[in-house]
């Protein structure tokens, strides 16, 4: 039986789940694909402190160049996260002749492109199914499944953290600090959230994504990103009285040759299977233009998913799948988010005077951007009312342009808030 | 650069689809994957009538022995659908060397264990993606995606015709058969709607994903098949006022080392992601012990998605990737209907009598089966009403009985009807 010997650095989360995977599912692992998968060396900055699988002595090491240089591993796997020093041991890995397997979205988001450079130029293979969705195989739905599609557009809710803080605020009718203390509480955010909650981590995955979709370099710099802090309950009940959700989108289309790459809170239709993706799952809608819409579903982090995508990885390698070299090389595009085009929602604190609707809309007209339909009600406290608008299709330029505007009218308070409108205007 | 050259069996409807996709996506997939995908020959009985699209004459043929002993031939793509003579057009193209691809459900799920024997003496190899779930790559999925998870559970909506039925019959209140007849109007629903209505197409499809998740032999005798012809409006009405939905799902789940194998109409919570697919959409939620739950989306038919199926296990077989040759040599013990465990929906026609409910639940008490809830209202012109009860978890086999006992009580006419419910009780 052929043996594939395996070397993991970092004994966290993820690793902890692979681990487990490796040792409890070796013999349906040999089953199911005729390779025997061998735990050979496990590398952490501290192997002494408690986990949840106790490993032999020998198996645990701090050196992780050791275990890169060990000749009697085949294949390793880096899942300690960050940049530095995950890309050194990367590259010293394939240097080494070693296939490596990773979990490393922002790795890859930023530095990709050199990683790449330097596996197709060792003639080795670098899996990285589990960067994006944890356990759902999207990495490789989208390279074979999909292979035989031009991908037109993909919408995904990526990043579960966000996703639970939406839906406890919807759910609970609960402000955004509340709803962020809570998943802390239970550990689905950090105790510095701003990765999760500014879009970062969503913007390292569409990433890789729309790379993968579009074969162009990983163009991370050029992705609009705008995180989920400024929404309110308010914003979530008027977009249930319009019927929409609000989740924060990874949205990447093309559009007459030109790509879209944004990560911001999006409203969509609240009959749209996307939008009842509730909780700290994941799901990544695609569309191709044979297959047509697509959607996959699961849990998007946590030890054994992530491990369970670590594994398939192995797996495909240590048999030799002829996962060629990736090269991303494809020309096109970035449109900048100033030109894109969408339909728009908007919350000005207005002050409650009779000619607001009129100011508002007469600005709206003068850059192009028409009404669709307007809710007012309620007084506040301050003598102020929120006056919610919803546009048809406008030009995101247009629609800076106005809110400038229309933020200096006197009869509005404070800075206005817009979220961009997903989903066929019904 | 590496030229692969393909053989199709069949210029229907996937035919047609295929070999668009080959034609159209032959310079997206080289610069994919590094492979020429030739198209070289394609057989049908009708080569005359017009089509879609129109091939030169030299690649046409009638003649679907010759395609298969063409030396120029490495790839056969069966798409003629049915038992014979697909399957010796199958047997035949392996004895010439030649990897097949088909999209043939029927086939697989009644002869599949011949068929697998005959590729693995061979030495050849047989993708099978497009026999379930269209364009969704669900085999892909489980036989490497999720190779890291012992599977726990399938739900599958797996046929079209049948969802697009009951999402007519929920969203318009209209009864099965005008919904049937909708159907065929559309073309989703053929006009011997057979095995669409009666569950078995289903029963094909849970029957290949069945032996995907447990290794076991293709056991389509095994399956417990029900079909939806006696689902009435009335039936979803209730369902919709308990909070729940029905599909018609194709279930397969392991308990004590035993494997149910059942397709038949489901009640399923309405707050379940897969209780929102619609119309003619498959769905497949697939749950591993390590990835937990997933669900997989998409057209589950049709010519383009289809032929995205069949194209992408082209490619997989192009590239020479290791799909091993599949063993379904697992021995489980297949769980009969009558041991199953479930929670059931039941509505009796009840005459209008006080003692009724008492009399019902009489006998359901001494079968063991204890009542969560009933629904008793308005008065039909006969003078019987409908009476709705919701069970908590009992036997089928005291189901059965209890229901053979009630259909002769004289308080209740005509035959009685359950439905089997599905998800946690609340």
């Amino acid at each position: 039986m052929k043996q594939v010997r395996i070397g993991i650095i970092g004994f966290g989360t993820v690793g902890t789940g692979t681990i487990k995977i490796l040792l409890n599912q070796r013999e349906l692992i040999k089953k199911r694909t005729g390779i025997d998968l061998i735990l050979k060396k496990v590398a952490d900055k501290d192997i002494e402190k408690p986990r949840e699988i106790t490993l032999p002595k020998e198996i645990l090491t701090t050196d992780a160049m050791e275990l890169i240089k060990n000749p009697e591993i085949d294949i390793v796997v880096e899942l300690i996260g960050g940049i530095h020093p995950a890309k050194d041991f990367i590259i010293e890995a394939f240097r080494n002749g070693k296939h490596v397997v990773t979990a490393n979205k922002a790795l890859l988001a930023e530095e990709g492109n050199d990683i790449f450079l330097e596996a197709r130029q060792k003639g080795v293979k670098l899996g990285f199914e589990a960067s994006v969705g944890g356990g759902i195989p999207i990495i490789k739905v989208m390279r074979e499944g999909l292979v035989a599609n031009k991908m037109l557009a993909i919408y995904g809710i990526i990043n579960g953290t966000t996703n639970y803080i939406f839906t406890k605020m919807t759910d609970e009718k609960i402000d955004f600090q509340d709803a962020l203390r809570q998943a802390q509480d239970l550990g689905y955010a950090e105790a510095d959230p701003t990765l999760d909650i500014e879009g970062i981590d969503s913007a390292h995955k569409l990433t890789i994504l729309a790379s993968l979709a579009y074969g162009i370099p990983l163009s991370f710099n050029k992705v609009y990103c705008e995180g989920i802090t400024k929404i309110t309950a308010q914003d979530i009940a008027f977009a249930g009285e319009f019927g929409y959700k609000i989740k924060l989108l990874a949205i990447t289309k093309i559009l007459d040759g030109e790509i879209e790459l944004r990560v911001h809170p999006t409203m969509i239709p609240d009959n749209y299977l996307i939008s009842k993706v509730d909780s700290v799952f994941n799901a990544i809608y695609v569309e191709g233009d044979s297959v047509g819409p697509t959607l996959y579903y699961g849990r998007g982090a946590g030890s054994m998913p992530t491990g369970s995508a670590v594994v398939a990885d192995i797996v495909d390698i240590a048999k030799g799948s002829e996962t060629l070299p990736v090269d991303f090389s494809e020309k096109y595009n970035i449109k900048p988010v100033q030109e894109i085009e969408s339909r728009y929602y908007f919350r000005f604190t207005a002050l409650d005077s009779p000619g607001v609707l009129s100011k508002i809309s007469g600005v709206f007209g003068q850059h192009n951007i028409s009404i669709a339909s307007v809710i007012q009600k309620g007084r506040s406290k301050a003598g102020a009312v929120p006056l919610v608008i919803l546009t048809h299709k406008a030009r995101e330029k247009d629609v800076l342009d106005a809110v400038d505007k229309i933020d200096k009218l006197p009869v509005v308070a404070g800075k206005s808030v817009f979220i961009r409108v997903e989903g066929e205007e019904y």
